[in-house]
C-alpha cells in the first residue's frame, strides 16, 4: 500500500468519525438547549483531541491532524453554547 | 522527542478521548435505556473506529491502535444495549 493510499483510509475514518458528532451540534443549536451534554465529558474530551492534534504533527499525520482539528472546533462550538445556554 | 515520549502523549490523548465515552455506557447500563443516543450515529462511528484501527495498524501507531481498540468495544456495547433494549 502506498502513502497516500494509507493516508485516504484515515481520512475516511476521520471524516465518519468527526460528522458523527455533527447531530450533537445540530441538535443543541436547533433546541437552544445543551441539557443532554455534560460540560466535563466535552472539557475532558477536548482536552484529548488537543493532544491527538499534537500528536498528529509528531507524526506526521495529515489523517490525525486533520480529523482533531476539526472535532476541537465542533467541541468548542458545543462547550460554548453549553456555558452561554447555562 | 524521542518514539517513546511521542507515543506517550498518543497515549494520553487515548485516555482522554476513550474515557469520555464511558459516562455514556454507564449512564445506559444504570438506566437500562438507550433512549438518549442515536443507532444510526453510533453505527456511523464504530464504522469510522474500524478504519482508524486499520489505519493505526498501517502507519504502526500503537495509540491510534489501542485508542480505537477500546473505543470500538465501548461503542459495541452501546449498540448492542442500543438493539437490545429496544
Amino acid at each position: 500500500m502506498t502513502e497516500i493510499q494509507i493516508e485516504i483510509i484515515g481520512l475516511i475514518a476521520a471524516v465518519l468519525t468527526t460528522s458523527s458528532f455533527m447531530p450533537q451540534v445540530y441538535k443543541i443549536w436547533k433546541l437552544k438547549s445543551s441539557d443532554g451534554v455534560s460540560l466535563s465529558m466535552y472539557l475532558f474530551m477536548f482536552t484529548g483531541v488537543v493532544m491527538w492534534f499534537l500528536y498528529g504533527i509528531l507524526i506526521d499525520s495529515v489523517a490525525v491532524i486533520s480529523a482533531n482539528f476539526v472535532a476541537g472546533i465542533l467541541q468548542l462550538i458545543i462547550i460554548y453554547f453549553k456555558l452561554k445556554l447555562k
